[in-house]
């Protein structure tokens, strides 16, 4: 969405001891085929934090909804992420950020909400040079308000290969998804109600 | 001061690459006097952004002093360390972080002002678990309103052994500082004010 507006795109990821750090093989394919200018993976020593079971291998990844924010939520994940981005775009002299965050039906993360996100863009013209003397931040998240099944839709339009791309908390070594946590099942039910086949790669297929 | 209203200190220093690294040391050494119940030292992985004087070795730090925000600014260096504070405050559930960053003779920066401390304080809340479900944060600056020799005479009082901490942008590998960066002219002018003998050990001494 970024590149359609005309942007020129420095991708950005985190290693951070996701158990599926092959997320980052994803996003490197993904960069390549949509032509990113530039993209960065960037080690994040926060997993000695603990406390999530996306960092800490011996949380289980649940298997079945669960109440309130759930155990895969990671303390300050996306604020580290953008403050992090917000250094970069800064010395890049790139006035837009973007991030892939959803609020509509997403799993219960509070740093993914709007209000979040314009708390951050408020912090990021205090927090710089570029915000004191230039024309500061744009924080954008175009897919914040949109239905999963939306995102779908819209990624076709714009050339998007989800065979490509991986959602899953739990993927095996091979990046196949489990099908089973949170993220795959918001995945499945989206290609259902976007009308589109779902090209995911499941262990044991 | 943390320590001073009761609170159980846990230390957090940052490793990002700059060129005053011995001041690790330093931070490790005043950590330990004063007793804090641990103290943490983050790897942080953006020395590549460049830059800045602090962290671009081809950069040279000013010897004098220079208009506006200086060339040792790091693009949003205290959001990164802030944001990673959050996250490590969530998992103890303390409810303080304490900074100690300063407004009044500082050298320009625009994350050591009350305004970012207000800001971040207001996305602490929305970006966290404890924000939504618990008693949120607080964002602690004791020394923003401060004026260095204020700094120093407090110090002082609370017991801290200043002949062990570094405040130079240049030390030279054995930790001493080399009196002419902007940090050391605002150190050893706070010495005077506060009418206290500076233990700093200077290059050539």
């Amino acid at each position: 969405m970024a590149r359609d507006l005309g942007h020129s795109c420095h991708a950005l990821s985190f290693d951070y001891g996701q158990r599926h750090r092959v997320e980052i093989d994803a996003a490197q394919r993904v960069a390549r085929q949509l032509g990113a200018a530039e993209h960065r993976i960037v080690s994040l020593d926060i997993g000695w934090m603990g406390a999530s079971a996306l960092t800490d291998s011996t949380i289980p990844v649940p298997r079945a909804p669960t109440e309130g924010i759930p155990i895969t939520y990671v303390p300050a994940r996306n604020t580290i992420f953008l403050a992090i981005a917000l250094g970069w775009a800064e010395v890049l002299g790139a006035g837009d950020i973007f991030i892939g965050v959803n609020a509509l039906d997403y799993s219960g993360y509070p740093d993914c909400r709007p209000e979040f996100i314009r708390a951050f863009q408020a912090l990021a013209d205090l927090a710089t040079r570029e915000g004191v003397e230039g024309r500061g931040f744009r924080i954008n998240a175009p897919l914040v308000a949109m239905t999963k099944a939306e995102i779908i839709r819209t990624g076709m339009k714009l050339g998007v290969d989800y065979g490509q791309t991986l959602s899953c908390y739990a993927p095996d070594p091979m990046g196949r998804a489990c099908g089973e946590c949170d993220s795959c099942r918001l995945r499945a039910q989206a290609f259902a109600a976007a009308g589109v086949a779902d090209p995911t790669r499941y262990q044991g297929d």
